[in-house]
């Protein structure tokens, strides 16, 4: 694993703090200080405009468009047109000039530069002095979105000048935004001014019909101000007259409305947005500042883990908690996870099967809403699945690779057409939900008809060897992206298994109305005898005397390459070697035999689990940044102490200090979900796929101690894992079953169980 | 195999005979009635312009362009912008009307319609009268191609009317020409007058370079005319006074000279064709017609095959002989043969290993300089396969897939990146060729450096297994695209074995001077072991029980498809089945097994050729154009008469009976040179891979006799098969040996032997 740390910023275990402007950095700390609260993000971008390297974006959930040109070449069932998040209104944006001269970090002449991320409130603070001449004038930006009324974001902007000066000020709301710094997905619509200092503007988009209305008022002692309205763009332009040693203070409160379903009127939109943000105006900056502070206490209540001993750690674990808390909670079953959450362009803003592999758990154990919503998600786009099953001449639901709006998005066919996780990943996670919270309604309601439909799908993409006594499946990609076209990948035959089993079961329990839904999905008796008999036969290439699963039919006899006799400048892989060359050989990008055995962690012993991990992730090149975490938390279970923190270090500051050398781009939301699952499912040995929730934590070499808070069904408990005891903090009436290092325990606030 | 006929052509021996205007067909008739001489083609559309659905296209060996946009998401090796042989000037181009009204055959009132293509000298002639109110003009168009002085075209309208009656005439040189009716790919240089008669344009192509020079010479009864010069394009306005039963002929000789290299000054461009078209002026129309027809007559005596009591098949034979002269004839080894020839801009103009397996045997009996040509297109691109040798991470000689220019055109990884059969064919040319020329001086100036490059090539594409037992292939796709990224591919492993054994030969001989080669091409002795190493150890998966070949490792356990359970509106699959879904089984679209068997067909015994036919055929689905001769071929040997039958029908009139439904786009240029094969090799039983060429001649039950005339190296030799006796004619002081029925023979003039 070649990932080097380029950690540059201060080490707080609440705080992210830059000292000092790191020019070269500007992209990684746009990513790095991104703001969100799942309904909108804004990246850490300089709000006055920089001549730097920048990308300056603000994503909406769920406001997308389609690409403009068809795939080159589409063979059947290739996507078409890809859809994306797209870049939107630009409403933090502002110019400040002094006698002409503009700020610009780039080239302005600056000092004490500070920027700090307070982790407590999702307040960002950025202030530096500025030399313009014979005047310094300190600067200190501030932002924040609401936590609660998640249309609003508040900026207050304070200038103190050391002599009396006339700043020159103009603050923009701007949809003239390039995606991908390439084209602008926004028609115009209108600009608007209302009242004294209310200004606005709504844009569509023109294919997915999507409207977006943003209105702002901003509060300034100065008085005297005019506005420029242009195409898809309002301004308003003050000459702040700066009193020497006084602070002026400007702040902006926007409110930004959305129609997702270009169902709502514009005006309906404008005056939404026009209500709310004179709400927010007349409560004031500080008002969201309290609430953000109590919303972030109780969703920590729930989920924060204290590292005594490492402060480094702390801040990694803790920065992670707060960006999924930003990124996804539980806002509206229409979001779901970007791989690069709301914080940037690359990934498109699409979800993939991380959301319920690596990011569900960590809602399973802190947000029953969260947790229940990303299955809704799949839920309400059932109907894409199905339709996209029938693209690829199969039954049931395939659920895509990469989506945002329940659609493929993914027009690589290689992917697209022969990668089955996503679909597997949507009945294992209906499983692992029902395991914890035994949701009889959720299943009645929804996770049956889905099971059906995967099912459905995995039944007819399925196919028998020649002498029919194998059921499988051919010329597909297993979760290891390097291994292309393989038969009998044993994760996906694994997993399928796995699903028709489930589906028996359910089935079998007659806890469940089954008549009408077998019937709605063409379910026949033929049809569940055939399914069956798929089971039965399944090939799981498995050899009990090696105790090896072997990846796929005809792994073993791959050419072997010894990673370490890659060049250091080789990789990234896909970079460097040429597309075949990746596929042809024994090494594997991410876990895959391994994967499935995390998932059903409690089926395999010991001394299975140590003999696939010895085997295959020596071969493991884990080039996707989801990877190391799995192999720490398996690295924990086998008492491979050293491998297990060296994996997790990198999981947990994977962005603070940019292992992957692409935070520029946005932050691995989804790898900051298993950091968090490192931690938990490692140190902790938290083992969720069994009837009874178990611990057997561990404590890593460099920590103290630490703690854990964990939402279990609807206990919140506090484990606190010290040298010598694991003891528990719960409410007072509260009592919970669970497995401790193997033996089943009642656990009620103060239990202490000794560390094995 | 679902082949319906389309048959619409008179059958005739010599002529292509359209009776009838078959507007739906206009496009097939453009594609069939092409003229081409290699230098260049053009198809046959009407001068006179439709506006029903056509593609008016010209076309010049070697003129090309590039994409205009990269390959999107390109991987490394991955083609990043495509060449392909351009559209050009449209030299024929005209417009008739009479009283404003233009004639157009999608709607203008005709009859008497007949159009004809002389098979004996390339000319076509299309007639028909035109009513127009009160008045019937008859209107005969000829054009011709010089077969000599290729750059020289001619074309004459014969007008009569049965009143007299004025008639507007324009005739155009017209540069304005879209590639893929979507983009014209050339820009303005200039149009020239000069003397009287005498009108010209010169254009050039912007990124490639290249540059064209057209003149022509209007011969008319009429002085009266006017010209119009436009961006690209210049036109000659006539008003033809014609008088009621007497002939108007007007005539017109074009030059076209390209500068392919962008080395020569358009001046130079322009005064030769100026010249050219001059002498072609003055030896007049007919000079051409008697030339032509001279020329033919000395190429068929090479190459022409009468079939006695089967019109239907005479006239497809005589056809691809015809076209294979006109497309290909060895005027330049800078040309190749496009799978379309010089008829269409499907397959972009591009060469494909077809040139070396389908075609060279044809050239290798009719035109030991065109066979030559052929082997030196590939060491003049050398340089060219060399370094997409090294974009694939390898060393040595990657020949390409598709090609024009010598660099790999195919912009699709799945198969420039793994199909290694282009580059085999190259070495197998080589050996092919020098099994029957001996040319040892070809061998040491060109032949040994290629095959050198290409076993270098494929020692460093090859891989040993886990258990370093077995060299071999992996991640390829063998000449049946229908399995891809498969290991051990047969094909691939077989044909590289060969090649390094064929090298080894030649080093072993040593009759050539190879010190130096050896050095220029980075050989070293420990390079030459490990090359021995691979050999031996390469993988051929063949059971000496089943004397089976497996195609690849695994073909056999891949889920079987019963051919016949397919309905007819699935084919073909590329349209109808998803792209994964075409793989994922034991279906095949073209021989690939019994493709090796073929080249070396005189290596396996008819035991082993019987079970891997029976094996393979009736899994193939034969979507590869070429798929049935060489199955005709193998039926033929075996002994299924019918099959070989059925085989050789479709293969012979596969483009005049539009069997494939897309001649439209173009000719089978590659097929046309399959169908040879398929007498030649099938009915005739010629072997040319051992030391002595061999014949074991059958005759098809619905011939009566048959004559096939061969250039055997320096020999002319005519053979004719009737039911009784094989009978040969040569020179009067000429003798050849050859194997016939599996015995030494010495034949002369007269010699006669018993059918078997």
């Amino acid at each position: 694993m070649v990932k080097v740390s380029q950690q540059y910023l201060e080490v707080d275990p609440y705080k992210i703090i830059e000292k000092g402007f790191h020019k070269e950095r500007n992209e990684v700390s746009e990513s790095i200080f991104s703001l969100a609260n799942e309904y909108m993000g804004v990246r850490g971008f300089l709000e006055e405009g920089t001549t730097l390297p920048s990308l300056i974006g603000t994503y909406f959930n769920g406001i997308i468009e389609y690409s403009l040109k068809d795939t080159p070449s589409a063979y059947k069932g290739i996507v078409k047109r890809s859809h994306f998040t797209i870049n939107s209104v630009n409403f933090l944006k502002c110019k400040i000039s002094v006698d002409g001269e503009i700020l610009d970090l780039a080239t302005s002449e600056i000092s004490d530069f500070i920027r700090e991320l307070d982790m407590r409130n999702g307040l960002l603070t950025r202030s530096f002095n500025w030399y313009i001449k014979d005047t310094v004038i300190n600067i200190k930006f501030e932002r924040i979105l609401d936590m609660l009324t998640c249309e609003n974001a508040y900026q207050r902007i304070t200038f103190k000048a050391n002599k009396d000066v006339k700043l020159h000020l103009v603050m923009y709301l701007d949809s003239n935004v390039l995606h991908w710094r390439d084209h602008c997905y926004w028609d115009k619509d209108s600009t608007y001014k209302k009242g004294k200092n209310e200004y606005g503007l709504s844009v569509k988009t023109p294919t997915t019909h999507q409207s977006l209305a943003a209105t702002m008022i901003i509060d300034s002692n100065e008085n005297e101000h005019s506005y420029v309205s242009k195409e898809k763009e309002i301004s308003v332009h003050y000459y702040l007259n700066l009193k020497a040693g006084e602070e002026s203070v400007v702040t902006r409160y926007v409110s930004i409305f959305i129609d997702k379903k270009s169902d709502e009127h514009i005006d309906k939109l404008i005056e939404n947005s026009r209500t709310s943000v004179k709400k927010a105006y007349l409560e004031g900056f500080n008002k969201v500042i309290e609430s953000n502070t109590l919303y972030f206490k109780k969703a920590f209540e729930k989920s924060d883990i204290k590292i005594v001993g490492n402060d480094i750690d702390q801040q990694g674990i803790r920065y992670c908690l707060f960006e999924l808390e930003q990124n996804y909670h539980g806002y509206s079953p229409d979001n779901n996870i970007g791989a690069k959450g709301l914080t940037g362009e690359a990934y498109s803003g699409h979800a993939f099967w991380d959301s319920e592999t690596y990011c569900l758990p960590y809602y399973l154990f802190s947000n029953k809403k969260a947790a229940k919503d990303l299955l809704l998600f799949r839920y309400n786009t059932l109907p894409q699945a199905l339709a996209r099953a029938k693209e690829l001449d199969c039954e049931g639901a395939c659920y895509p690779i990469a989506t945002r709006n329940g659609e493929e998005a993914c027009n690589l066919w290689q992917h697209a057409s022969t990668q089955f996780q996503p679909t597997t990943a949507v009945g294992y996670a209906i499983y692992h939900y029902m395991n914890i919270y035994h949701d009889d309604k959720f299943m009645q309601d929804y996770g049956l008809e889905m099971i059906l439909e995967i099912c459905k799908f995995l039944l007819s993409r399925g196919q028998y060897s020649s002498d029919n006594k194998h059921f499988g499946y051919y010329g597909v990609m297993g979760p290891d992206e390097f291994e292309l076209m393989v038969n009998h990948n044993t994760y996906t035959n694994f997993m399928a298994k796995k699903m028709f089993n489930y589906l028996f079961s359910l089935l079998k329990e007659k806890k469940y109305e089954t008549q009408e839904l077998l019937h709605k999905c063409g379910y026949t008796d033929e049809l569940l005898k055939r399914m069956k008999e798929a089971s039965d036969k399944m090939l799981i290439l498995y050899d009990p005397k090696t105790l090896l699963y072997e990846q796929h039919d005809g792994f073993y006899k791959l050419p072997h390459i010894d990673i370490n006799s890659i060049p250091v400048t080789d990789f990234p892989l896909y970079s460097h070697w040429t597309y075949d060359r990746i596929y042809r050989n024994d090494l594997i990008k991410q876990p895959d035999v391994l994967m499935f055995m995390f998932l059903y962690m409690s089926e395999f012993d010991l001394a299975t689990k140590k003999a696939n991990y010895d085997f295959y992730e020596p071969k493991c090149l884990h080039e996707s940044s989801l990877s190391p975490s799995i192999h720490s938390i398996f690295a924990s279970e086998l008492g491979y102490e050293d491998e297990a923190d060296k994996f997790f270090g990198f999981a947990t500051r994977l962005d603070l200090d940019d292992y992957n050398r692409n935070t520029c781009e946005g932050l691995h939301m989804t790898s900051i979900a298993a950091a968090w699952m490192n931690i938990v499912y490692g140190f902790l040995g938290l083992r969720s796929d069994k009837e009874v929730i178990s611990l057997s934590p561990k404590l890593p070499k460099k920590w103290e101690s630490y703690e854990v808070n964990l939402l279990i069904n609807d206990t919140k408990v506090k484990v606190n894992v010290s040298k010598e005891e694991v003891s528990f903090t719960l409410e007072e009436n509260k009592e919970l079953n669970l497995v401790i290092y193997n033996k089943l325990e009642t656990i009620r606030n103060n239990t202490k169980i000794k560390r094995l």
